[in-house]
This record gives C-alpha cells, sequence and structure tokens, in this order.
C-alpha cells in the first residue's frame, strides 16, 4: 500500500495578547491567548519542502496583533469570528480555519464601593475560553467555555450503592466533600448571538446547578448541571462537561484516640477521578 | 427537543505505580501513570443517581496495583491489555475500556563501563506511552507512543518560499535552529506484537530520520519521520506527529555593532509553531 | 582540615489539609499546605547513620492532621504557633521548629446578595502564607505574608531617566502597563496579635497604594507600598517585598501601516526584571 | 522611628540565551538561562522615583546576548565571571554583581557509535548552574551547582531506630527505596579554576557515593555524599545538598490476599521528606 498524508493541521499557538480599551474616564484591560489552527491543501509542503501555499505562522501571529486594534473591543467570540473569516477569505489553500482564544479575567480594584478607573488584580485559575471554526464554504461553529473553574462543597454530596468486588475498600458515605476543577464547552446554535449575555447566563447557571444539587455522584451532578443549562439557555445546542474529583479524603485520626467527624481531610492530586460527559437536544 | 445523555466516560487518571522487578543479582525499576477510562451504560447514575451499574475509581485504582504484581513485568502494551481485559470481561455494563499507561524512564547508573545492579537516574521529559481500547466484542487496537522528546539540530533546516501579505515581516531563511518537542502515537495492525522491539525500531528511525533530513520546513520533516517509519515497518499501521516548533530566533545585534553570524539566539517558549499530521497507508 | 557537618534542618513539606469548620447553618472551608522544619542535634544521624533523635517526617505529617482537629479553626498564624509548641516542647533535640502554612483562598457562593451556606469557588493564584520560628529557649517570630498576588494598572507608571550606555534599546516612557505577581512578607512585633484584622490591613493598604501611586519604577512603587503599610500598622516591624516586572509590550504595528496608541500589547513571561527591597524602621 | 530602605536588589532573570558553538565538521548547541542581580546605591530610586542610577533591565538583558558572542565558548561559570566584571566596572553604583545560570544540557545523538555532528536530544530534568558574585573590591566567589537530578534505588537503604511517640505509624524497615531530586551547591575556594573538570568530578561521585552507600537515613546518604566530595576535591570549600525524599510507599495487597514482597508501590507527591545539610571543612 502506498503511503501518504492523512489529516494534517498547522498554526501559531499562544499569541499572548493583551489589550487596553481605553473609555473617558476608564480603562478596560483584558488579557487572552490566542491560537490559529488552519486545514487546507498542504500537501506539498509535507512530501516535497513546497512552502508555497503555507502561510508562516509568525504571519499568524503578526495578523493577531494587527487586528486586535480595530477588532478586539468585545467578546473573544467575536474577536474570534474576525480572525477565522481574515484567514479564510484571504487564503484560497485554506478549507477551515481554527480559532480558540483563552481570556485571562482580570478584575477591575474597587475602595469602599468605588470602582477603579485603571487598576485590577487577576490571577485565577478559571479562564473563558472561545472557539470558532470556519470552512471555506462559509460554515461556521461557535462554542464557548470555561476552563480551570474550582468548585467545592463541603456537603449535599455522597457516593453509594455502587458494585462491590474483591478489589472494593471504598467505604459508601451520604456525606462527603465535593470538588472538581470544571471544565465546560458549549456549542451555540448560531454565530450572531449575544455572546456575553448568554456566557455569563451559562456561567451562573452552572454554578447555582452546582450548589444546589443533592449530589448521588460526579456523574449526576455533571447531568443536573448539563440538563439545567440546556433548559433555561436555548441558544445552546449541547454541552460537554469535564469534572474530575479532586478527592479530599478524611484522616484516619483513631489511632491518635480521635473521632474525625468528617472534619480534617488530606487533600490529593493523584490519582483523581476523570468524569466526562455531554448533554445533547435529541 | 428531549435533553438527553450524549457520550460520556469515566474512570481513574493518574494512578502512579513504581515496581521493582526482583532478578538474581540485579533489579529493573519501572514507573508509570496509569488512566482508566470507561464507556458504557451509565445514563441512569446520570439522571437518577443511581449507582449500581457505575465501578467505583477507588476500586479501578486498586484493581491496577493488585494486578501489576504479576501482570507488570513487562511493556506497559501488555499490562494496558490486562487491565482492559479485567475491566471488560467483569463488568458487563462495560463497552469499552481504554488504558493508557505513560512511563517515566529510568537510566541503570554505570560506572567504569560497569553496569549498577539497582541505582538509576531519571527525570528525562520524554515518557513512553501505550494506549488499548478493548471492545466488548474483543475488538482491540494498540497504540504506542513517546511524549516529551525534546531533539534540535543546528542546521540542515530551512524555511522559505512561503507566500507574503502585509502581516509578513519573517525572512526566509535556508539555514535556522529546528527544535521541537515530538510526540509521536502510531498504531499497530495488532496485539500480540513484539511492542518492546517494535518501539526500539520506531524511536531510532524517528531520531535518525530527524537528524539526517535536509529539512525545507517542520512539516517536510514530520512526513518524512512518518514515512520513513511506515516504510521500515509494517505491523505500523498509520501514525501521528504533533513537532511544535520550538523557536530560537537570532538576536539581534547589530545596534551593538555585531553581526550575528547564526551563533547567539533567544530560546522562546511563546507563541510557538504547532505543526501536526498523520501518515498512512492507503 | 577535617571535614564536618554544617547548617542542617528537615522536616515534611506540603501536608496538604483540608477543614471543614462546622457551624449551625453554615460551614467554612480551609485548605492550607503545611511544612515543618526541625533544626537541632541531628549531627549523628547524618555522620553515623544513628536515628534515635529524628523525629520522622512521617509522625510529623501525623501530628499536623491530629493537632488541626482541636487547634486549626482559626489563623493560620496561631495554628502555626501551635504546631511550633509541639514540636519544641515534645523533643529536646529541637533546637528550632520552623513552621511554614500556605493557604489556598476559597470564596463563598453568593446568589442574589444571599451567601451560600456550604459551596464555594478556589483556585486563584493568591495566597496567604503565615511562618512562625520558635526557639527552644522561646524566642518566638511571625511573619505574615502573600504569595502570587497579580496586580496590574494600565496608567499612572513610567520608567525613564535612567543611564544609557551602548547596549541601551529601551525607549523612556511616561505611560506604561505596571503588572506584577507581588510576593510580600512582614514580622509582626509579637506572637500574640490579632492576625486576622492585622491581614486584612496590610493587604488592603497594599491594594490601595498600588492603585493610587505615580510609579516612576516598581523600586519607586515597591517603597511607597513598604512605607505606607508600616506608617499605618505599628504591629508590622520590617516588610519585605518581591515585585518581578511582569512586561506588557508595546506591539509594534508600523509595519501593518497603524500606530499603536498604548493599546496592543505582547504580554511575555522571560525574561523579567525581578525587583526586591526591604522596607524597615530605624 | 523613621522608615527606611533596607537590603534590596534588582536584575533581569530568565534571560533565555542559546548558542551554536561552530567547529569545522561539527556543532557544539549551548542553551542556558540567566539571571543578572544588582546591588548598590538604589535609594533614591526607592524613595524618590529617581532613576539616574538604575540600569535597565532591558540593557542587562542586550549586554547578556551582546557578550554571548565572544565570551560565552566555555564553562557557564567563566561566562558568569565576565558578566559580573561588566556590570561592576562599568556601574560605579553598584556594589555587588550576582550572576546566576542554568544550563540545560543537550546530549549529541549518536548512532552506531558515530557522534552526530549537529543533532541533540535534550528534556532532562537535571541542570548544571553556576553562580558568581563580585563585589567592587573585587572580592569573587564562585558556586557550581547541580539542579533536578533524579537518583533512585532499589535497596541498600533503610530507616529504624527512630523515637515514637503517639503520633507514631510508620513501620521500621531496613530495605526501601530510596529515590530524590538532589539539588547540589558548592563553592569553590578560587575564581580560577578548571570548572569543567571539577564539575565533571564533583558529579561522578556524588552518583557513585548514592549508588554504592549503605544508607541507614536520607541525613546518612546526603553526609556521606559531602564527606566524599570534599575529600576528593581540595578545591571544594563546603557544600551544601538538598535531598527531598521522593517516597515510593508499598501498596497494601492484603486485603486482595496478596503479599507486597517489596514489589507494587504508589509514587507519591507529596507530602514529602525535605533533608538539607551543609558539609563544610573546619
Amino acid at each position: 500500500m502506498p503511503i501518504k498524508l492523512g489529516p494534517n493541521a498547522y498554526g501559531k499557538n499562544a499569541v499572548n495578547l493583551s489589550r487596553i480599551i481605553r473609555h473617558a474616564g476608564h480603562h478596560e484591560f483584558r488579557q487572552v491567548s490566542v491560537s490559529v489552527q488552519l486545514t487546507g491543501d498542504f500537501d506539498a509542503a509535507h512530501t516535497l519542502g513546497d512552502n508555497s501555499l503555507i502561510l508562516p505562522t509568525d504571519t499568524q501571529k503578526n495578523t493577531v496583533y494587527a487586528l486586535a486594534k480595530e477588532h478586539f473591543t468585545g467578546t473573544i467570540e467575536a474577536f474570534g469570528l474576525v480572525l477565522a473569516r481574515h484567514f479564510v477569505s484571504r487564503n484560497a489553500q485554506v478549507s477551515k480555519a481554527r480559532i480558540e482564544i483563552l481570556e485571562h479575567l482580570w478584575q477591575r480594584m474597587s475602595f469602599e464601593g468605588q470602582a477603579h478607573p485603571h487598576a485590577f488584580t487577576g490571577g485565577g485559575s478559571e479562564k473563558r475560553r472561545a472557539v470558532v471554526e470556519l470552512h471555506a464554504d462559509g460554515t461556521t461553529t461557535v462554542w464557548a467555555g470555561i476552563k480551570g473553574l474550582m468548585l467545592l462543597k463541603t456537603t449535599d454530596s455522597g457516593f453509594a450503592g455502587y458494585p462491590k468486588d474483591e478489589y472494593t475498600v471504598l467505604p459508601e458515605t451520604t456525606d462527603r466533600i465535593l470538588a472538581t476543577e470544571c471544565e465546560a464547552e458549549w456549542e451555540y446554535t448560531a454565530a450572531d448571538l449575544n455572546f456575553e449575555e448568554l456566557y455569563q447566563q451559562v456561567h451562573l447557571s452552572l454554578l447555582r446547578t452546582f450548589s444546589t444539587h443533592k449530589s448521588l455522584s460526579v456523574q449526576h451532578t455533571l447531568y443536573a448541571i448539563g440538563e439545567k443549562i440546556l433548559e433555561e439557555t436555548d441558544e445552546v445546542k449541547e454541552i460537554s462537561l469535564i469534572m474530575p474529583n479532586k478527592h479530599h479524603i478524611p484522616f484516619n485520626l483513631e489511632p491518635f484516640g480521635q473521632a474525625n467527624t468528617n472534619e480534617v481531610f488530606v487533600a490529593t492530586d493523584a490519582p483523581f477521578g476523570y468524569i466526562t460527559g455531554t448533554v445533547v437536544r435529541g
């Protein structure tokens, strides 16, 4: 059988862009990491070293900065659409452009209830993410997402009724800590929506369901979150959730003559349960 | 439209296992991180909180350690197959088990050409990886892979002949540093092969092609590596390569009255070119 | 000259402890990483392998969890003092115990202005830190600190008037982004203070000075912050600040026919300016 | 009491420099991260915002690259001395320059015993480090060091005979895994030594002692390593070692009806024992 090129793509990743948006009397500050990925007619580059259809990743990077001045003034979804349209419309060899933008969230400082005009704190693990895919035929898909959202509740979570075998050691429990570093990604039904408002709505719904759900397992909470978001937000076509179980394990105090009544825990990084699921309409 | 559960899976990740294999006169030492992922009939857990078909991830972890004593004595591919078969054969609700094993590579110390019987150095970024997928119907797929392999050559690499537009700044070059943190994953044609010998053969081929290829682009080298491996090793069905371009950019010494004749570089982490491709038979 | 043991110490690091403090109607949740370091009469362990004075680090770890139930109900400074006193009072061979506690900060969720009783978000890079040192003679020192506090202002920062030499390229500026990942550590004048109130006072002062100072350099802002804290808080004996300069560099848009009027920046991780200073009374 | 500036310093960190050294027929490749730290008369910058004595960290960075072409052709110790002398001799306000250089180690590829002229693999956690301090009065100190050296032995290590108290759980053992991520730093007796040869000698001695020592504790091995290096190498004035205990804990297989005869272990990251000591002449 002959050997040939299969699926392939390339682009510039981690284009770290920050942006001051200057208003009268106050500034906005935005910081993002942009990744561009192009799919298209790149066979000759691979097989012959012919670069005549390879738009350099350095040029892609410059384009991100150059277009940021005029076009990065609103949501990352909107900026992603501008970038995708630029690369597809200018490069006939590109069959699909995928733009991923991860936004670092800065909070405006506030003193005595007064918002500061130009000072911010940052550094949270939670990021906002947008992914835009544009095909040469005009087909456009927009996903929004959240990464690194640390969630924890100290009760209303249990895990019991599971199958036992000769390797079972875990005790059943009706009251445990539930903690996760949540990642969510949802697909929108269209590319011309109010992405800011929708994001805030989904984000709030996620937090609210996590906090109020009587959780019988991570899976149970994951589905409840997804179901509620689909119920509340028609513009969300489907949502995928990743909810690793960040275990907090009761420390055994019995050898020291103490009862550990769910108060003292070992927080562990590894191993960890890894729970993923997509909730769809169907 | 009703709301329902779509694709989902769960399991225990990052089960960090180390193993001494005791021979007369010397020890082997192996260290791996195992991840188990199960797919199956888990709807009731999500929608009803019914855990009767959810094998706890804690039990999965115990199983990895318990089976390690008898079964982790050879390749990670072989151990992955044992684990996958265990989970599929014991759990009727599981339609697919996916086992991923990442191996940390330790080197035996040696003094005056004498291999030490039980002392090792470690800590390389390069890892060996195996992925096994077993379906309930017996279908089995084995992938082997390399992660974190840092490769660099100081010449025999160029990039020229690419399209220019108004955002082009990059100068063409016929002599640059080519550096990458290579990730490779290849699918085997069968599940009963000599995984050790094949791994060493693919690994050597990858290094050799990287070092000797007259590279006209990262894509060009990526394809050359994949093509050579498929030519040499019939047991490899296809191979995917990820070769981020770890840029080393000539530092501009002209303001200081020096010519930089390709000697002094800035090593950058971000942004980086991200080049991916699969080479297939067909 | 004979060879002998010089300064040495040991202990358990990264004891990851989480704690639910149960109140009627709501829970507090705290998560810390505790490190114990003991100094003392450990010569025989080093030179002879005699462990009779080496309290195992595993025992140190157990002690942290065992004492947490009764004693970790308030500030990390107070818990650190309890731990230090335990190790010094129980182990005659220990001349000094140093306890470092790093606290991960969780925020209680709130919906429609209503604080949730047991759900939290976390994941910020900002940590609170306490260090306690207790000598066998009873001498006690307490430091409090902040780590990972990301601060940024979009104006009121400049850098000019510096010396030039043949390697100078940097343009002078009176308007730049000032960003830092601030680390602060201050020594208290006593060990029986209201550590919670003092911490909040120092933290607020730091943010306020950063936001309002007309900065002529990172050094200038660093000193202003330290000076203000010493002025306002008599219980702070001295304060050390580390303020790496997280550069946001204007991207050169001129090749693309645009003026970059301080709007579009490259956010870089390396290299970075590293500015440190201690402000003292004296 | 008046408030004033105490100890302070500043400089550029993480100047990532790579260097091709071109020989007839083959290339050397070196990659380092350089950090410059200056101490001196910087009070006015802090208290008044007067930058007239603040050599910009951007200029420091440029200087590193500019001097690399001529002067970074041998050891990192030698390059550090060149940089320190440059900053002290050119800047009267600088009372001390401290240069730290961390070297990433690349290995030349080799095929059939034939060294390749320009292809390398890298990525090890082990780094070589040099620190040079030069005072304005000419006093010079040079330290060399190793960071990130992962060492492990599967036997010849025990831990017993330690004190017990009510928090003791750890069983005594005469046969355990000893693993550490070793950091070593030694001070040389002079600044004009053969730094390459001495480094290799110390490095080999460290590995050899680790591998052959009958270890009764981490402390016992730490001291043995330091003592041997001081015995063998007169040019080493003293050596500090950091040897965190990377625990590999036997997994309890008894619940599953198996005996774990020191074969199957859990590799843990946290918590970890942290053992430090300096071995001196005196």
